[in-house]
Order: structure tokens, then C-alpha cells, then sequence
């Protein structure tokens, strides 16, 4: 089942593969998983290293324009190192990367698109939030001043349509509020009463009894006179006033045991999910302003369309063969060290000289699969009609999510995305073309909003699937428990005068602060081997 | 209690009041008091009443140019009415206002400020936050383009920190989401376990026991071999990771025992509130931008300065007195008709031959007593060192709440709100000099952030009584249950020539949609007249 956690349109839970752990190894083993895991955790890294001294002159040939080169080549040109990048793509950001008319899209398999947005409609294709606690990141958008807005993560007043659930709430379009505030209710209403009536006694002394009955009653907006719950406008209005005279009518609360049987109380938690809370942010006017922040800083180091061919080092220096992508011409670039921020899984196809176990290092990373669809939409329906702005919406297909824009509310327009898959339904559903892909989506969406998402949607999309993009071969890279902590160590080290970074070689794997804090890793070390020469 | 309704910094909890209303009266009394209270409800209202006919050069009196009036004026004139706009103030907008540096606020009283705020800071003084259903308000931002963004109106990872309540976590800072997150965790846990035990046989079959049990588990994140609540990630983090080395340590659930003494549980609810989601909007720039634009539109009609001083009709017409603020001469007005959205407070000061039960009707509604501070700071630690970005936290004194701007993240300053003061403790504020009110927000906002908040004040504050501020005389107008059914028909039906309009004319007392929706109410009714003449 997806996205459980808190309406994450989100991956395989994680927290289902740890409670199935849980179950075999205990919690203490979950809390080994977790971390050791990619999970979503704090950093306390705020700024870059301080390092002492300069190299000036130090020649560093950095493979890869995104977040983790631009980093990298920015804290190194800013201690008088000589850098050098080498991006094969004709423009920086890696992943940071954001379509907007005019974007080219090129698949491995042959397929393109470019899109067809209208002027002021973006829509970016991996990163797309970032959460409040990844300072590492921040650092830079504050450091460039770059322009940050919410991303609303989560929206309790998004719908949710299963079909495939047992009873009568098959099928029918639910707010998650809803659902949410009916669970909560009920179960708050089961356990006062059993407070009430002595069940607790045994470990709930007379006050604290008074209290836990006094905090569902809160909780669960339970009459206090009975304990019952028997709905709140909280959970929102069945009929809308209109007008002075004519005040609307409080909607009634699901039956608990329709919404046990449905299952859709185990669509949330407790709380949002630490890792991405109800709210995060992005920059205004795409994730790309980042990206284009450093480049205005290190644009004049790198040469596009650089592919790299082969990764070679002797005593001396690095060589790095590659080929123009526009030209087919060859070069080789040379420097001092090395550092690439290449994905393992395009590393492991380009030919070097490293060490038996770095190379199984290499191939031991797991490249996601993971695909996005954008919906260009003529009327904001959602916001007008729904009152929804941001989120995301669901039906129980998976990788069914139809996530709102947190930005241009209320404008004429609005790119929404079509789906968010992983795993297998990534695999088969990138293995359509372009055409089916969204046909997907607007079946899909047309499930969450009747009569609307087809009719609005204007023939604009764009599809990714990014196993399928040449240059990433992946979404991000994270780590089975097991080769985190066999391969992980050894990129961490330098190989010769070889040094790798990226968001897979941190805690915070498949997010953009995770690249920042790799490079500074790297950096660091770097610096320190390149003073002591 | 304040803001016990997720954590929302808002007013006496109205639904306290309902729930001791309901311990007499049952919870139908209670839906019948929710349909005639303010509470925030849905308006079925999207657009402006579609009228037939126009009444070309029947002059119009509009006394007042918040979103009433300017509602009022811009409707009418489409309808090619002859409108004149009579407004005390020297700008437009009413409680739709935003101080930036060289905002002046004058209080009855004496006191005065100026805002020196720098340049690009600014503070919305009364309205802050628009729900998404606030469907008629938006309804102009679209037509005018107003840029809108996310108004974060409740943020789980802002914190609390009460110091008279019982127990080890009094004076303990702590962030709402670890209390969320253990309350219902323990909860969730005492419920499977009692629910596993037997304790819910007679009700739930052996089915929906099995699906509370798997429910309960996934909201509280439950070890599901023992049911028990052992803490999760999602609380927090004890200690970050620090690098790809060292993985950082998960947090510890508080007690339930400790929790309960506390009460900290009960100030927050099942859902968010519907009147305030956990998100909300703002236009980009301050919430004047929406006055704004109605002033490029009708603002050629508006006479600014001009203080009603009488008003008077006759068969032929509405004569409206007033003096000129800057120069003290006084004028008449003339019009038609007259839609007056002075409020009441204001009004009631105003000599007029208004019939004695419009009179008691205007009386009869309260203005609320509500206060605001405003604090520039010169770093944003909220966001740089706690990763808070938008939402409020609070301690236990009344009014307490900080509020966090939902703009301008990660720029060099910020404005917060020191405090959020309503009933007898604006009262108290409000009685202070701007030095004393200014003075409480440090003292509290320091209990928060101790060692930051007076540390990075600026020394650059506003503060605001609404009860003290000419032409308003309050924060919102609204109506005992008693109030509303005697009054408020009263003032729905014209009095000869004059009409009344104004968000105390509307299921959303305080909001600006219904100013806008009284507004729509009232065009309709004029035009039916003027047309019927």
C-alpha cells in the first residue's frame, strides 16, 4: 500500500517494511533500520566546513553540474581552487530541474518530448520540496537570496476515492478531513468510555483518569454530558449557507464500522510526517532558481554536453575522456583531483581504474524508479470549485496521486501532476508512451474530480520516467540496510585523487541538502589532502 | 482557555462555550447555536448576484471604503450607478490594512505611532489569513490577478511552553508535535490493548477488531507485536546526524502520566479547524494588496478624510454630513440611496433618523476587543536555528501566541506578531503605552526563544487595540445567539434609503468574505429597488 504516512504521496512505506521488521527483530532493530535506513532525518550541518588555508591553483575537475557539483565547485573556487565541471546536460541543476515551455525531455528507448506550457506554467520534474529542517540547503537560498515559498505537502481538505475496499464507502469521494476527524472521533469515544466505565483503573488513578477523559473529549469533540461523538463542523458543512437568511447545514459523521471496514483510517497518523510535514518549501517560480543561483556563481566553469566517456588517474593528476554531445567530438580534461557527482548507476558504465571494491560500491546502490506526470489544466477547478490549494488528492491505484500546484493560486491556469509512481508501477507505467501515460492520469484523476479533469485538461503534458533519463538512470540512489553499511564507507573515502559526492552518500539520500552535505564532506577532505601535498 | 482549538492563536474557544452549552441544552441545541453564531462556516456565495437592468446616474452613497464599500461601489458602478465613496480614513481598505515603514496609527487616547519598519517588511495589522472557502473574496483576487501565496496558519513543529500546569513539563519547551504524537501514541496503544483484551467484544466482531487494532497501530505507530508505544521518528529527533558518519539519535516519547498532569494534550483537536486550516492565504506583498486593487478601479470615486458627522433622508434622498479631517471644513453629500458599512461601533456615535429598532439593532451588535504587536527582528533564528517557518507557538500567559511570518523566508529580517490579545486581556494590553505592550511580547517571546528574542529584536515595533482605533472601534463586529436572531434582520432590510453592509451582516462575522458577501446581498436588493422606481 502507498503513502500511508500522513497522506504522503509518497513511496513504498517504509514504515510498513519496519513494522513487518519489527515484528521479526524488535524495536530496537527498527531503530538500527532507521538509522542506518534513508529516512527522512535531521542534520545539523548549517554551514560549510571552515577550512583553513587556500589551494589556489589546485586544479579540480568536478563531474556532474547538480546540487552536488555546483556545491562542490562553489566552497572549492571560494578557497582558490581551480575548478573545472563537465556536465552532460545542456544546462546545471541535475535534478534540480524544473520544465517550463521549450523543455526537452529525452528518454533512453527514443522517446521526446518537449513542452508546451503555457508562458508562466512550470512544473518540476524530481526535486520539488524541501523540508524546513535540511539548513544545508537553505544556507545557499539564503546565501543568494533566492526567493522561497510553501509547498503544501499535505491538505487535509484533499479527497480521497477508493474502490477497492470493502462496505459502502467504496467508491465514494471522501475529504481526508473527513475521514480523519470521524476516526478520531469514534476511537476517542470508545476509550472514554471504557475509561468511564473502569476499564483503566487499574493503571489510572482518579485525576489522571479525569484528565485523559477531558483530553479525548477535546480530541475527539465528544459531547462531554455522554461522551459521544456525534459530529462537528470541524469535519466540514454538508450543506454551504448562502446569503444571510439561509445558514447551511453541519454534515454527519461516517459510521465507525463503515470506516473500519473501508480501511481508509490507516491512510494517516498521529502526525505529518517528520520528514515532509504538512508544509515545506521551494523557491518561487521553480525548483531550478537554486540550480540557476549557482550558476550565475559557477556557470563560467562548466562545459555542457560534456559526457564522460572514461575516468582514469595516474600519480600525477585525473584524466576524464568525453565526448560533445552536439559536436561528437572527444577531449579529455585533466586535473589535480577529481571529484564526480555522476550517479552510480551511470558510473558503473563508464570505463575507470578504480579498485575492484569501489566498484562494488558502486554497484550496490539501488537507482529508484520513479515517474511524474504534468497536467496542464484551463481552469484552477480544484481551487475554485473544491477550495482546495495544494496537496494532494488519492484513489487507491497505485501511484494515484493527483498533487495540486502551491503556487499561482487563483490564476487562470495550473499545471497539476497526473500521478506520482514507484517502484513496479513506475516500471510499467514508464514503460508506456508519453500518450497512454497521461491518458492514465486523467482516468485516474477524472476518478477524484467527475466531470472536470478531463474537461479542463488542454492537451499539455509532459511524462517522466526517470530510469528512463539519460544522465540520472534513477529518481535518487539509497541503500539496503546491509550495503549501506558494507559499500557506503568506501565512496566515502577518496580513491586515489578520486572523490565522490551526491545525495546517496548522506543520511539524507534523494534530497537535495543530502548533495550539499556530501560535498561538503568531500570538500573538506579534499582541502585537507590537497594542503598537506 | 485561548487557542485550544489546534493550536490555533485565536479568541475564546468558542467551542468550550458550545460544549458548556451542550452539558444544558444537548448537542441539537448546540448545531442550532452553530448556525446562528459566527462561526467560520462554507458560503455556497462564488460570485456577485447577477442583476438585469441598469440604473444608469441613480447616485449611491457608499459611507466607507473597506471591502464592503468597495464591494459595494465597484458592483453598482459595473451596473452604471453613479457611486461616491466617503472614507474617514487617507486610504482604502479598512481592517484590510498592512503597516510598512511611514504607516501612521493614531489611537483614541492620544497615543500614535509610525511605523519604521525597513523597507520590504511589512505587517498585516487586522485581517491576516483567508480560508479556501472563502469563495466570494476570491472571487475578485482572481478577476483583479492579485498574486496570492500560503498563509501557514498552524505549524506542528512550532512549540509550547506552559508553566502552570502540573507536572515535570511545566516551564519545558516543547514542540507541538511531540505532544501530538504522544498523546495519540499512548492513546492509540491503551485503545488496541483494551480492544485486544476483549474489553470492545459486545460491539466489534471479530473483523472490525481485527481493523481498529491495525488502525491504531498505524496512527500511533504502535510496535505491532505488543501494541505499545514505544516513541517513532516522526516526534522528532533527539540528536541530528552530524555527516554521513555519525546517524543521529531518534527522540524519546514523553510519558502519558506526565502528559495528562500537563493538559497539553487539549490544546489541540482531531483536525485542524475548518474556519482555519493548518494552511490558508495571503496575497503576496500584504493583505492591502486586495484594497489596493479595488482602488485602481474605483478609487477616482473615493473622497478620503471625510468623517461622517449626520445622516439624514428624506422621500427624495439620503444627505450625509461630514468634515474633512485635514482641513475640519464640512460638506453635505447627496445620493439616491445610501449603503453605509461604517461599523457599527462607529455608527452608533452617528446622529442619523434611523427608525429606534434599526437604532437598538445597531446597538445590539459587540465589537470585539482584540490587540496585535508586531516586532521586526534582525535575524531570522526562527527559521535559520529552530526550522520554523510559518505558524505560532505559545506559552500559557493569555494572548501569548508568537506568530511567524508566512513570507520572506530566509531573508536577512523578519516581522513577527508578539502577541495576539482578545477579550479581557486586550482590554488590559490595550491600556498599556506602545513601550509596555511592546515590552509584554519581548518578556513572552523570550520564554520561547530564550537568548534569541530580544537578542535580534530590532527595536523597530507596531502595536494595535482595535477597541482604541478611530473609525473601527473594534476588531470585527459580532452577535449574541439572542443579538442575531432580534437585530440582524433588522439591519438586512433597507431603512428607507439606507442600507447596511458589512461583514457583521454575514455567517462570517469578522472575515472578509462576508464583507464582500453582505455587500453582494445589499447590491441585489438596491438594484431591485432602484430598478423598481
Amino acid at each position: 500500500m502507498e503513502s500511508r504516512n500522513n497522506h504522503e504521496p509518497l513511496i513504498l512505506t517504509k514504515r510498513e517494511f519496519l513494522q513487518g521488521f519489527a515484528s521479526v527483530s524488535g524495536i530496537s532493530a527498527v531503530m538500527a533500520a532507521l538509522e542506518a535506513w534513508d529516512m527522512g532525518i535531521a542534520s545539523a550541518a548549517t554551514a560549510p566546513p571552515a577550512l583553513s588555508g587556500r589551494a589556489d591553483g589546485t586544479r579540480v575537475l568536478v563531474l556532474g553540474a547538480g546540487i552536488a557539483g555546483l556545491t562542490t565547485a562553489y566552497e572549492l573556487t571560494e578557497r582558490g581552487y581551480d575548478c573545472r565541471i563537465l556536465e552532460a546536460r545542456p544546462f546545471a541543476g541535475g535534478r534540480c530541474q524544473t520544465a517550463r515551455a521549450g523543455f526537452r525531455l529525452d528518454e533512453v528507448g527514443g522517446q521526446s518530448q518537449v513542452c508546451d506550457f503555457d508562458e508562466g506554467q512550470w512544473f518540476n520534474t524530481a526535486a520539488w520540496r524541501i523540508p524546513a529542517h535540511h539548513k544545508s540547503l537553505f544556507h545557499y537560498c539564503r546565501r543568494f537570496g533566492i526567493p522561497m515559498q510553501t509547498l503544501i505537502s499535505s491538505n487535509e481538505s484533499t479527497y480521497l476515492r477508493y474502490e477497492n475496499i470493502e462496505g459502502p464507502l467504496a467508491g465514494r469521494r471522501l475529504r481526508r478531513r473527513e475521514v480523519m476527524m470521524d476516526m478520531r472521533g469514534h476511537t476517542s469515544e470508545l476509550l472514554a468510555k471504557l475509561a468511564q466505565q473502569g476499564a483503566l483503573d487499574a493503571e489510572f488513578t482518579g485525576d489522571d483518569k479525569e484528565q485523559l477523559i477531558e483530553y479525548l473529549v477535546a480530541e475527539g469533540y465528544l459531547d462531554p454530558n455522554d461522551l459521544v461523538y456525534k459530529g462537528t463542523t470541524e469535519r466540514g458543512w454538508a450543506v454551504d449557507f448562502a446569503g444571510p437568511l439561509e445558514p447551511g447545514q453541519p454534515s454527519e459523521a461516517l459510521a465507525l464500522k463503515e470506516l473500519l471496514q473501508s480501511g481508509l483510517g490507516n491512510t494517516f497518523s498521529a502526525v505529518s510526517s517528520f520528514e515532509r510535514p504538512y508544509t515545506m518549501l521551494q523557491p518561487v517560480g521553480g525548483m531550478d532558481r537554486t540550480a540557476a543561483a549557482f550558476e550565475e556563481r559557477v556557470g563560467h566553469l562548466i562545459t555542457y554536453h560534456a559526457e564522460v566517456q572514461e575516468l582514469r588517474q595516474d600519480e600525477q593528476e585525473v584524466q576524464v575522456h568525453y565526448r560533445d554531445s552536439l559536436t561528437g567530438d572527444t577531449a579529455t580534461a585533466t586535473g589535480d583531483y577529481c571529484v564526480t557527482t555522476i550517479p552510480l548507476a551511470v558510473m558503473r558504465n563508464i570505463p575507470n581504474d578504480l579498485s575492484d571494491r569501489c566498484k562494488a560500491a558502486i554497484g550496490a546502490a539501488t537507482p529508484s524508479r520513479v515517474g511524474k506526470l504534468a497536467l496542464q489544466m484551463n481552469r484552477r477547478f480544484w481551487e475554485e470549485d473544491d477550495a482546495i490549494f495544494g496537496g494532494s488528492s488519492q484513489t487507491d491505484t497505485p501511484g494515484s496521486s493527483v498533487i495540486y500546484p502551491s503556487h499561482g493560486f487563483l490564476g487562470p491556469k495550473g499545471v497539476v501532476q497526473g500521478y506520482y509512481v514507484f517502484g513496479d508501477t513506475a516500471e510499467s507505467v514508464g514503460a508506456m508512451e508519453h500518450g497512454q501515460r497521461t491518458e492514465r492520469g486523467l482516468a485516474n484523476g477524472e476518478k477524484l474530480h467527475p466531470g472536470q479533469f478531463r474537461r479542463h485538461y488542454d492537451g499539455r503534458a509532459l511524462s517522466v520516467d526517470w530510469k528512463r533519463v539519460p544522465h540520472s538512470l534513477g529518481g535518487w540512489e539509497s541503500w539496503s540496510d546491509e550495503a549501506r553499511r558494507e559499500h557506503f564507507p568506501v565512496l566515502l573515502e577518496p580513491q586515489g585523487r578520486v572523490y565522490f559526492a551526491g545525495a546517496y552518500l548522506s543520511y539524507l539520500t534523494g534530497w537535495q541538502a543530502g548533495a550539499v552535505e556530501s560535498a561538503w564532506y568531500q570538500v573538506e577532505r579534499l582541502h585537507a589532502n590537497a594542503a598537506a601535498v
